[in-house]
């Protein structure tokens, strides 16, 4: 059984040192938190989801969710958990006051999701999907539906889910073919079968609120023509208490790769009862309001299971004895042999360069959302519609290569199921592909946020990087390689930029998407830990952990920030050679 | 199901413009091998492996090998394709002619040996096994030992099996403890567990030939006190048919993320009669005999499951339509978005990169087991050695990587079991780790192989590369970025290089390895596909073939060589950044 202890300790680090959490906390929106307690409220969840939830991890994974009978059972160890969870209000953090939530920030909100994920990634998407339906409807639903469901949500006491995908629209979401008729009531009917609808059906709640996408019959084509109904599996009664069936049902499970535990639905609706969420033909436009929350939580995956898959190789590695290292008389714990710590050491500077992305996102999203004057909100805004797709896709990626590192670390115990670095990483994978495929995030990135302000916004990102060179050149000797390797990085980054920037060929910037985006991440991480090294110098004599932290962000600076310049010929490679080969030779050919 | 089309034309092109096949038929010892026949026995077995062997990949994971009453049962679908596959005599391809095996050479059993694997990885390897049995006893067994088990084994009437692993011998192998005590017939008693027995048992045959490490009571400690048996599953009576059955147990099957039909078994041996492989004490080093061809077909796995993959997802991507490409008025298949097109171009180019890589090695093999004078045969062998850690450990990281590639161009269909990429990404994790993890290869690649002949093996190797740089020049702009990022990726080679054999200190060496091997697998990759280039050439024009070809070289010459550069810093950074963060502070810490 792999054991999972949340770093608090990083986790608080991290907030102070990347997210300026106290200047987020002393925003009036935010006047009812004490920041005093924000440590303990991370020490309290730490306990709940190392000691309650992570315990259910492996049997998820070994028994996964199964359907019976129209019906969607999840492991009988489920449900004494998702009770406590509900009643400690864990999935209550950030919402709204006005229903039952606590109101905190996003950014502490993501330190407690990012526990409940390392701890079940597959169990904790029934309240991320939960979250993103109130974030819809808490912005664009009407005052009664609002009241009907939020508190509701709020609490988990009923879930929510995310109904978009249909076997023709999946990235393409303009496809969509499910219909919304509208009744002489004002509800509307809703037929269509939708596909991988995470948690579609569960048996933790006694109701279960769907967000569908389905388009009215005289809607205009594309995604102009979307509209966003709730649709929940018990219509509520006047009492507002759940009352008869909708004609909602779930038709099968898909037999995945990982994430056993959560159940991907397909769904039919034949004529279910829903009710629209704003206006007709604007439901793409509410979705994109949460899409940066989404991708964000999305990208949080990739941090969470690297954590998880990190502290249980490291935790391995001190135990198993085996050959000896250099100037060791006696058999050695593989953590002494130079190469297992060096991927030790890979998995702990790509989670914790994870850690600072994330999180700064999270704070710019707070600044956005909560910011006393504009300039503030707007410099929120733009910073975190910079961040997201690096979130999303950096993280995520490096999700699946730690886990694969874990995988081996273990050597071949790696590959055996029980001893749990297997699950790591095979529920790692799902992260890159969902809510927006990575490729889809590197044409964000690259096509959208890069010309955002004609550019300003990522100028000034990077502008901020180097302008961390004179605090860097102060440290002295201590940080001069990361100094030196930042100054090369960023220089990488700003030719990519530049070049991408300046093109007018649309598909020679396409092309360039997925490679600058792996450059962005490394050199956004790169600086990330630069700063941490940066706070952490004046204790590193007298705290080995401060130690630790200014040696880790110089193992990145030496050992993967250097990435960038071998993918800036990619980068500015132009389509041609992408094309070149024509369809008949890609694949079996002859 | 996942179609699998061998990839003929690529592997005769390879053949001819990288292992110079035609010298190799040329050597006496193949003087019974009519040139002129080799691709009609290519597509002979292409024609197998594909409409007999390939159908049996997905119900073997599905199924998996179960034990029942200590009998390892095979899924039905096996029997039938296994007596095929012994009749048509495909495993015999470089058996000796003495004991009835073609006695082709290793550069064209290993093309044979590609398809099979790329066929049903799982599957092939308990025939790949038992090859290596074959190389052990064909070369140190006594003419009694030959007689009675070579043909059968040859054949694969019987099959082989390597048992080496024990709980506490893994990667260290000198701590093997299971005992073999001498009986006075001159057989020896032989007791222990052994685990990761792959192949250990099975219902395709009536006998498994065990290849046991043990130790005899007075050995000395370590790999030298070392000792092979061979140990029959059941012990041959007078007439060299199967009669008693030893005592050797089936304990348990591993429960593995892949290879599911492939048994992993854990065995007992309790006083099982063995009969020794040459003289005691030796056994490690008739092992090292055969580590090269081990290493090199577990190399070659990385290899297969690559190009199985790449078919895959390039045949999805031509399939599925999704969204409109730029330019396009209508909806397009994926295949036609230039991010799918990227990811497929990095598995064609990879994978075709790896398929040079390992027949130079495997031609390398040939020239050092049949070469005519002893100059050829050295030289084979200095390459071999030099090659053989860079294919294993390149080939199959490279493997891991594009399985999860064509997971990434299925979308959310790469996640869903039955779609079938799943199973690479899940089958290729196993081959890092067995027949010496990839960082033990690393470490054989610096500190030893880099170092033969005073570094004058790797110093020719590079300077063979750098020789192509007149011809190159030769070809003009065709081939001009081909020739400017070689040069500089060379140059980066070299420095690491003499950075590395220039040290004193053994733990910078170690220290630098791993990703010493990426870098100098990466350089070969592009060594080979420009080679391939210039012979591609001059039927650029006639031949959308060749031109693609040419397009792959320039492909991989900006978006992929590049990388080596990137991994500069991390060879020669040294050991310090590897150890400066104490244990404590490894995984979770506070």
């Amino acid at each position: 059984m792999a054991n999972y202890t949340p770093p608090v300790r990083d986790i608080m680090f991290t907030l102070n040192t990347v997210a300026d959490v106290d200047s987020i906390l002393a925003l009036p929106d935010f006047a009812h938190v004490d920041p005093g307690t924000i440590e303990d409220v991370l020490d309290e969840a730490a306990r709940f989801f190392s000691e309650v939830f992570a315990p259910t991890n492996e049997v998820g994974d070994q028994k996964g969710a199964l359907l019976e009978d129209g019906n969607v059972i999840t492991p009988d160890e489920f449900k004494p958990v998702w009770k406590k969870l509900v009643e400690a209000g864990w999935t209550a953090v950030t919402g709204s006051t006005e229903y039952g939530g606590h109101g905190f920030p996003k950014t502490i909100g993501l330190t407690v999701s990012e526990m409940m994920t390392s701890a079940n990634l597959a169990f904790s998407l029934n309240p991320m999907l939960t979250g993103s339906g109130i974030t819809l409807l808490d912005r664009h639903g009407s005052d009664e539906l609002r009241d009907q469901y939020l508190a509701k949500l709020i609490s988990c006491e009923w879930t929510g889910t995310m109904v978009l995908t249909e076997t023709e629209a999946g990235s393409d979401v303009g496809a969509v073919r499910t219909k919304a008729v509208r009744n002489p009531d004002g509800s509307y009917a809703i037929s269509g079968t939708k596909i991988f609808i995470t948690w579609g059906d569960h048996d933790l709640t006694d109701n279960i609120i769907h967000l569908v996408l389905a388009r009215t019959p005289d809607a205009p084509a594309g995604t102009r023509g979307i509209s966003l109904f709730i649709v929940p599996k018990f219509l509520l009664q006047d009492d507002g208490t759940p009352g008869e069936r909708n004609s909602v049902e779930t038709v099968s499970l898909e037999h995945k790769l990982g994430i056993h535990a959560s159940p991907t639905c397909v769904m039919a609706f034949n004529n279910a009862t829903g009710y629209i969420v704003g206006d007709e033909n604007q439901g793409m436009r509410y979705m994109f309001t949460m899409m940066n929350q989404a991708r964000l939580e999305v990208g949080l995956e990739g941090l969470s299971i690297a954590e998880r898959s990190y502290q249980h190789a490291a935790e391995y590695a001190k135990g198993r004895i085996q050959g000896r290292a250099v100037g060791s008389t006696e058999l050695s714990p593989i953590i002494d042999h130079i190469d297992v710590r060096r991927m030790l050491m890979t998995m702990k500077a790509l989670t914790e360069a994870m850690r600072g992305l994330i999180y700064d996102a999270a704070a710019a999203e707070d600044r956005l959302e909560h910011g006393e004057d504009e300039s503030t909100r707007s410099a929120g805004g733009e910073r975190l519609a910079l961040l997201t797709p690096v979130a999303k896709a950096w993280c995520t990626d490096r999700g699946v290569e730690i886990a694969s590192i874990g995988v081996q670390v273990l050597g071949g115990m790696g590959f055996i199921e029980e001893a749990g670095a297997a699950q790591f990483y095979r529920d790692a994978r799902i992260a890159p592909i969902y809510e927006g495929t990575n490729g889809i995030q590197a044409l964000d990135l690259v096509m959208r946020k890069l010309r955002l302000s004609d550019g300003a916004v990522v100028d000034r990102y990077l502008d901020e990087i180097e302008a961390l060179d004179a605090q860097l050149s102060g440290a002295g000797a201590d940080l001069s390689d990361v100094r030196h390797q930042l100054v090369l990085a960023v220089a990488s980054v700003r030719e990519a930029t530049a070049w991408l920037n300046e093109s007018e060929d649309v598909r020679a910037r396409m092309a360039g998407a997925t490679p600058y985006l792996e450059m962005f991440g490394t050199l956004a991480g790169g600086y990330y830990l630069a700063r941490q090294a940066l706070a952490a110098l004046p204790d590193a004599d007298a705290d080995s952990w401060m130690a630790a932290k200014v040696a880790t962000s110089r193992f990145y600076a030496i050992n993967l920030l250097p990435k960038v310049h071998g993918l800036l010929p990619s980068v500015v490679g132009g389509p041609q050679l992408l094309t070149a080969v024509p369809d008949v030779h890609l694949g079996a050919s002859r």
